[in-house]
């Protein structure tokens, strides 16, 4: 379905080319601040950079409330955000919609669903998740106004280039969303010889969860770690997801992978701040993976509706490189499986 | 919560040393063949080897239904599977009581429930997966009944050893549920290396699923590998989950990782049979990282509730290497999500 | 919560004067033909009737589909219906902003959200409703094209005046949506003297379900009586709900209440078509008892925010028998209820 | 579903002559007091009194605490309880295997099912509120342990005797639950003429719930006064719910509806303690209207399996008068009701 949440639940709606996309947020406490430009700040980053990496789509993307704020602030009833579909080049799509382009969802789709909106990729647009970035910004409003939760994401790793510095306030001012000045000097070039072969190229986004109380967290099912991991394995070309040291911890002994714990607190953070699905109190990280863009100018073999093979270039204007706008997308919904502990937690 | 699933719903229960464990399943159709021994098959799976790698303590583990089944067949109504807890040594935990085990839930459960079974890990205690494990039994017969579904999951990966070869027919003849003969003979000496430094060791598990139609998963939250993630990272010690190729494609182009179609089929599955989080019809497969038990006979550092620090070595009857005995738990939790949308689906 | 079902799930959304209400439907199955006609059409019959009954307030309702259709076709994702907000003369309200009206949420509403939208009522206006009625339209068409479905209210209380006929054709001919039509003349004069002395009167709406099959309703909590009480005591002014015979059973002996059974159907339909909360086959019928609209122009005693007692007079546009715009609301609701069931059933 | 409830949780199970039926709670604090006494005082209040009104079926009805408490206390995990059913004498129901009993579930069940356990009606038997009640003490000791709650329910019709003075200390001294001794004094000969016909009669139960705080309900579907219309009418025998003045109030003006206020609160209470979905903090009142058991010794026409008509008596040991024993499983919903929204209301 397309609701996320129990007490602090989005319901995201809309498709890629349709009036509208957005996003009706339910169980946000009332008496916070929220306007706007609150969302808008959020939307920006997520937005294409306009650097060698991204779509030249231009999403103005600018949200609009059409429920539940009252005199700036929210009033404890549903808080819907519409986002206008501006910069929609439909006809774009006309070649594909009885292709099924490889490495997208319109194979199964139209083999679930049958009448599908083919343009722009319809609901399987990563467009959706603008709404979900609205969402996390009024979910970070909430979390502001009662803890010192603070959230980040950024880049580690994009084809065969990696990370190997941190700097955090670099992450912001760069397209790639890396927090190592050497990287992002690195892609500009990387980059720019993928997108003129036509091609696209993965990446690793990493995540940090800082100022959580100890006691987040639903055990059984509902672990913290196991809610993040759906949260995130939800985004759209996300294919893996690592809480702590993740894969790492497969090859190490128990003596090495245990967080031995001191009166002053824990020796180290293998666990990745949560132990039992329950917070620790610990920085939360995650690692997320991400697939290359499905859209490549290099023509490919597919099929039509009616099972005739043929060749497929899907040209337009895509990202090369998506993880960078994915990272708002991967702290947006941290902030709202965090909202959705901390409604019953407080 | 305790409950999983949505239309196909499990609700376990029970503390590792508390009179019994057990789950209640909700949603399964009427009219499926069910017996206690196609769940004590399953459970068995579940249970201690007996060889170097296990915990020496002996888990009957027989399944009693108490509601549900009528003349050998389900009613539609909830299944009850209680599972005795029988051999039990809790005053092997009291000098546990009021010490944190490092990389046990001890520290979390403490500080969010206050009243804590501490007990063989409670209600934290892996133990409360062969609840999971009955259940799976359940959606297995429910699925078998009406598809030709077939999932089994092998230890890819334990420590510094890693499966090179493939037998299915070997996975449940050996001990570590490897598919992998050579692999199998190294691991008999590697582990008792590891038990003899009163050490554990992490691992790998790959799962596969065979027999979907196209169309299982539901946008744009829970799409089938986002609910697959959630189930599997809610299985405790598991620290990361791979669908398709996962962190690999980070590394790849669009152009590698897309899977062309022909008019036979497609040419590749790098996507792991789950396109816009919907099935392909092809193979699904995942890989999880499965961390080391944190029950280790080497001393270590850790605090009381009082914060008073202190050297603690947790002896008993542990684990060496447990990512075998999560195989039927991954299973398990495999076919519950695949019940679950295959409520709706047909 | 703002969310009703399951798998047929209505997300409502808005205040009464700002900027729209809408809803967002979700699980309807793919291919159903809907357009904004066919939700106007229900809009409709919920506006004022511009009668003797009714608020003088102007809602034009017309629907907007923001999302969820292509090609006159539902396409499986969600469905938005956006309603602006146009005759809104929250001046009118300006007054009331730091009083409680009696008998409204104003009271509990300020206690509970603190920062509350006053205008108009807000989030507990009546208006709300108008955004069931949409998603009761999206319901009814997905029903229609699987069944012959068919569900209708119609009013047989006002105050002291009762229905004693009946004529199906009358009910939508006539403003106060009785289908006897002695009593819509006598409603023309007793409502019109009601109206003259500032006052409201409440009223008794009556539905019939036909159609259905064996089986849709799901024990022992979702039974299908179950889930339409809980619809139904959900619509503002909503005071009791009755299945079958109501209350009347109370009175009665096994022997009269109990429906004897034959080769040919059931001899008679105490139950209301419901047998351990699963439906029958034959008709379902409920009565719904709703309040006096409590928005009067006689003088009242009250209180302001800082608990100064005061006299209050709520003069204003209001309806001054609500029952008669509550019965699609009430009808939208039983075809979600089923819709809800029906997706699991079938 | 077989689970009620979103933060506070129970999932019942079992057959009336299965193994056991139970109860899931999930969601309930830790450290709270709970033995099995405390349940086992409410569910003697739901057995068969011995008396003219009821079954002789004798249910000991002692409840087994399996999970989620230690130390007398709860854990925070979930509470599970088994009740053993121990006085079953199935071959009392071989002669309705093939038969379908009027006014009970056999129908739908078979209908929708199939595959159904008949014996002593099953699923569908009153005997699962059994759970309800277990569970229902819990959600009670939690709320008294956080407020001054108090709930209570009493019968207040019977076919043709009706109360008519109030004395609460006598309600839980005869069997009849009724309030008034002249009543109950009147139903001894009343309710033995009715069975001595081999007949049965209907009632009222009325319910009151002191001690609630302003502010519990969610807006707008889960309204306080929808959620318990939906936990009752979701209760066997069911057919009608009134909150506050119910019915009475479609004969009134909106002048005598309206509950004024004054600065020491409100000068009536017609609403029954709730606004908008919310409570007031007044005393929180309801009529639950209760069909006659079905369960007559009486001649009724009916069909078997086959389609075939007969005649049916359905003998053995039932209540005439069922309503009494309903009054605890009324209480105890209402508990579980108020238990749900009050975790995260506090």
């Amino acid at each position: 379905m397309n609701t996320f949440g129990n007490n602090f639940a989005i319901t995201t709606f809309g498709e890629s080319h349709g009036a509208a996309i957005g996003v009706v947020v339910d169980g946000c406490p009332s008496g916070i601040e929220l306007s706007e430009d609150d969302i808008n700040l959020d939307l920006a980053r997520r937005a294409p950079s306009g650097s060698v990496s991204s779509t030249t789509r231009r999403e103005a993307d600018l949200a609009q409330i059409v429920s539940g704020v009252y005199n700036g602030r929210t009033t404890g009833t549903p808080i819907t955000i519409l986002i206008q579909n501006t910069d929609v080049r439909s006809t774009d799509y006309d070649k594909f919609a009885k292709i099924f382009r490889p490495g997208h969802a319109d194979f199964t789709y139209h083999h679930k669903y049958g009448n599908r909106d083919h343009r722009g990729g319809g609901r399987a647009s990563g467009r959706e998740t603008a709404a979900r970035v609205a969402a996390g910004a009024v979910a970070k409003k909430y979390l502001q106004s009662i803890s010192k939760i603070d959230i980040f994401g950024y880049v580690t790793l994009a084809g065969d280039k990696k990370a190997t510095s941190f700097d955090r306030d670099f992450i912001d001012s760069n397209p790639f969303r890396t927090a190592d000045r050497e990287m992002a000097a690195d892609l500009e070039g990387y980059l720019a010889g993928i997108r003129a072969e036509g091609n696209s190229v993965g990446g690793v986004v990493e995540l940090c969860i800082d100022g959580t109380p100890i006691g987040l967290g639903e055990p059984v099912f509902d672990k913290l770690d196991a809610r993040l991991a759906y949260a995130f394995m939800g985004i759209p070309a996300v294919k893996g997801v690592e809480i702590g040291d993740g894969f790492a911890v497969a090859g190490l002994r128990g003596s090495e992978n245990n967080d031995q714990i001191t009166s002053t607190g824990f020796l180290s953070n293998h666990a990745g701040g949560v132990l039992g699905g329950i917070s620790t109190g610990q920085r939360i990280f995650a690692r997320i993976a991400v697939k290359p863009t499905p859209s490549i100018a290099i023509p490919q073999r597919s099929i039509d509706l009616d099972g005739n093979e043929l060749d497929i270039t899907v040209g337009g204007r895509h990202d090369v490189f998506i993880a960078p706008r994915i990272v708002p997308v991967v702290e947006a919904m941290a902030y709202i499986v965090l909202a959705d502990f901390w409604r019953i937690y407080a």
